[in-house]
């Protein structure tokens, strides 16, 4: 392979974590290694032996342990496919879900590996998906209003139950002992490159987005925060750091005991720690305003770049340089979109379809596509909304619950397939118009993740909606394409590597050469259609109409 | 078997046809015989060799000749099956859907045996289900709101598209020619007692609940009915029938033909054509007023008595002796209850649950119903507007569709199954409580039809969403026994059977033993989540938010 050099990029998803080995010159992935996480999505009981840890309802942990068993998995894999020696792999950069997060002692043991506290759920990571916090989130909206607090308006007006301070207060206010007891609060992301590199350092994207935090601003002050709770006055200096690096640094060199894990070399550069969405960006090719990243998988991430700052509805957040240096990275997101799908594939189709799927030799997802498929805009007389799992942006609210209206006795499984992917489609629409009614441009889609690979319908599906072009990128990896990338730009380019994450995005990103464009016809039907969305998420969202809430409500009581 | 008597009652449904042999003295049922229709519900295409001809959506017609082959097997079969001697039987009694109604020439020959007009479909029978005609049944309710006509109010305001006149209307506007053909248009229960008797006799029931006929008044006027079509202003004098026998008469005697047919005595009483639903009052014991009898099956037809004429919103209908001589019979329905669950069954069940149910060795409505019974009220978080065919009472518009609200990604087949029967449940509720607030009393419901049979968990919601008590009909073929119990009352007391209804029911009817009860905690649930279903109900129902018919609208126009 001769002079060649390379990078590798992890990225750790929901379910499993993933390591890519690229070509630094290129852009080219050599090889991918898949570790599906042993203990997965911990929402039941936790994985202990002895009496069972029943988990109540909303709870979504992980055990950080799995992200470990990734490294040691995963990089010696990739080494071991691509037959590249460990001297020319010149950096690494990681990416993961977030907010997810956990609580450490001083030198970074987890809480949960610790026998005393490990039959506590608080003690373990809670993934980005856990939504028990919305008690606390509603706290820290509410205090927020009354404080008139100014970084709220960053976030739409609205700080999601998701995110890292309602996490925190809710581990205050159920387990003070685990808080008490939690030297460090940090994000997975974070923890991940503290254990390669012996150091801690937190990173400007998950500060910005998910816990409150700005450049120009830091963090929201202490009487903030104690007015939120008083244990929770000094929490910053306490268990955060008001020391946060700006993505697209170097974090640090991989410990003797890290290069044992992955079979790289002691000293290999790491870059400062990402998120999975904002890091498929430039990976996506996009380094400036006007074309909207999705990471279209379980939920979808919507990223867009812009040269001011702008308030935008149920925005999940614009953080400057929080995605690329220079520009405001806005963040919008959808909350079930894949998860909504899978929920309906593993729950709705009938035992025939199973059948019919076997005799043609397809999946079951392949048979309702081609089923589908075939049916006009609006052919099969239904609409949803899409809040099985509660809505982000733009209303904020995981009380939201899924609706589906228009069946008949003629309704068919690939009816109300096609008609849930509409609605996530009309969910991005809605988020399309927030952003640029508030003056952020939205020209041109770009997608990348699991479900553009599968499901060319749905593409189209998004085309016709949203009345844009939507394209792909060119890598199945995307996250951690645009990990390596970094671990590209924290090696530098004396290294092999490069200076700046745009020279990277140059030589190492690219797109697809299939373009999805909106069908004039199609878009009108769905015009109409989306009239009628919209009037559904206006009413059963904005409070005229609060069913879906009542009846959580009285899931809650009579349980 | 001795000096005993007994008369055939003969049951046409939906799918099949099935005859019940009685001992008259005591109600007991010897022999059932079930035969299913050859040619079924005809909602695709004609069961004719050739070019297929293919039905528009919301068709549904039935074979004339499949209700002659339910006499020559069913009849036989009982005979046999019970060891009876045709001449110890004293009488027969039918009973129909309704508005099942067809296009004959002056000797009882259907249009569709005719091979000049076979291959029209308005030359074939429609069936109650057939939903085709709403603009026409749109027409007959406007027309006669622009007149004042003074017996809309007994049909709650509208009249349905189900009904006698939307469906001659239809037949009318879309193909002149079979109309002009049809010598009699006709209730396919009259047309079969024709069949048996040789003489065309018209009942009161379905003349009274179904074209707008009364003891009192007659048919609308000629005037009334030029207004709604210039060639339809004769239409009573030239194709129906001025003389209405009361239910409870004898129509006349079996021909020879008919003889021959079913193996019984050349002369053996026939009773006048009765509905399915009305005939099963008093074979439910039900003759006084305060007790309301429900027919469930695939949907459900309520009926209760009253002393006095009330104006019901959405009452499908009146009838001064319509159900029981003396009694006005109030009607209610809804359009779709099991067809909704079977629909369900059919389309949303996951293959895993197929095989969890031959594991267990049950179906899979057993199984479906072990999993949900356990859940308390309110526990799934769903609900649902059960309009999957229209809403009959109290909204009759077939334009409403199914709706379901409060899906996450936790919601199971069981939770959405018990949110469906609930939503039933409710749409009875909303008829129980029409009907009191105008006067008609309910304390009591009693069931018939198959669907209580199979389903305690169903009847125990019934109960509890509608507060009152809930029996069972002891007959399983409670539509079958009152037509054998009005063939006992044809044939009369000196035959051995009855002279009166009254008679005929204190000696034939029964109830089951068991009762289900309403339990106060389960409606103190049921009555919060009923004030949601109310509040979705009339939001969707009443013309505030119109998206079920604009969906459908567009469907048509992209279809």
């Amino acid at each position: 392979m001769g002079g060649n050099k390379y990078t590798i990029g992890i990225d750790f998803g929901t379910e499993s974590g993933r390591a890519v080995l690229v070509e630094t010159k290129t852009g080219k992935e050599i090889a991918t290694s898949i570790y599906s996480y042993e203990n997965g999505v911990i929402d039941d009981k936790l994985p202990l032996d002895g009496d069972p840890v029943q988990l109540e309802p909303e709870w979504a942990l992980q055990d950080p342990q799995d992200y470990i068993r990734t490294f040691q998995n995963t990089v010696p894999d990739v080494l071991s496919q691509a037959g590249v020696n460990a001297e020319d792999v010149i950096g690494v950069g990681i990416d993961f879900t977030a907010c997810t997060m956990l609580p450490v002692k001083s030198d970074g043991t987890p809480l949960c590996q610790l026998l005393e506290y490990r039959r506590n759920p608080h003690s373990w990571v809670k993934l980005w998906k856990h939504h028990a916090a919305q008690p606390e989130a509603d706290k820290i909206n509410a205090t927020a209003r009354r404080l008139e607090e100014p970084w709220l308006d960053r976030y739409g007006g609205k700080i999601s139950s998701e995110w890292f301070f309602a996490k925190t207060l809710q581990i205050l206010d159920e387990a003070p002992d685990i808080y008490d007891a939690a030297d460090r609060l940090i994000e997975a992301a974070d923890w991940v490159v503290w254990q390669l590199t012996g150091v801690e350092k937190r990173n400007s994207c998950t500060a910005g987005y998910k816990a409150m935090w700005s450049k120009r601003e830091g963090y929201p002050n202490d009487d903030y925060f104690k007015a939120l709770h008083p244990h929770l006055e000094k929490v910053v200096d306490e268990k955060l750091s008001r020391t946060i690096q700006p993505i697209g640094e170097k974090a640090g060199g991989l410990t003797a005991q890290a290069a044992e894990w992955t079979l790289l070399k002691e000293g290999t550069a790491v870059a400062i720690a990402n998120v999975d969405a904002h890091v498929s960006v430039p990976a996506a090719t996009v380094a400036e305003p006007g074309r909207m990243v999705m990471i279209m998988g379980t939920s979808i991430c919507h990223m867009v770049l812009g040269e001011e700052e702008q308030r935008v509805e149920g925005m999940c957040g614009v953080v400057e340089d929080g995605i690329i240096p220079g520009l405001y990275g806005f963040e919008a997101g959808q909350s079930g979109v894949g998860d909504i799908f899978a929920w309906f594939l593993n729950n709705c189709i009938p035992e025939e379809y199973c059948i019919e799927a076997g005799k043609r030799g397809v999946n079951v997802h392949q048979l309702l596509e081609a089923k589908a498929a075939s049916q006009k805009p609006g052919q099969h007389g239904l609409l949803a909304l899409d809040w099985w799992n509660g809505n982000r942006s733009v209303l904020v609210d995981v009380a939201l619950s899924g609706l589906l209206i228009g069946a008949t006795l003629s309704t068919t499984p690939e009816d109300i397939y096609r008609a849930l992917i509409e609605a996530t489609a009309y969910g991005t629409r809605v988020i399309i118009e927030a952003f640029e009614r508030n003056g952020v441009k939205v020209d041109e889609l770009v997608a990348c993740g699991g479900l553009p690979e599968q499901n060319k319908m749905l593409m189209q599906i998004y085309a016709d909606v949203t009345g844009r072009n939507f394209k792909i990128s060119a890598s199945k990896q995307t996250p951690a394409l645009g990990s390596a990338m970094f671990g590209a730009v924290a090696a530098g380019s004396r290294a092999g590597g490069y200076d700046t994450i745009f020279d990277a995005a140059t030589h190492m990103a690219g797109l697809k050469d299939e373009v999805y464009q909106p069908i004039p016809e199609n878009q009108k039907t769905y015009d109409r259609l989306y009239a009628e969305y919209l009037r559904l998420h206006d009413y059963f969202g904005r409070g005229e109409n609060n069913v879906m809430k009542t009846l959580k409500q009285i899931r809650d009581e009579v349980s």
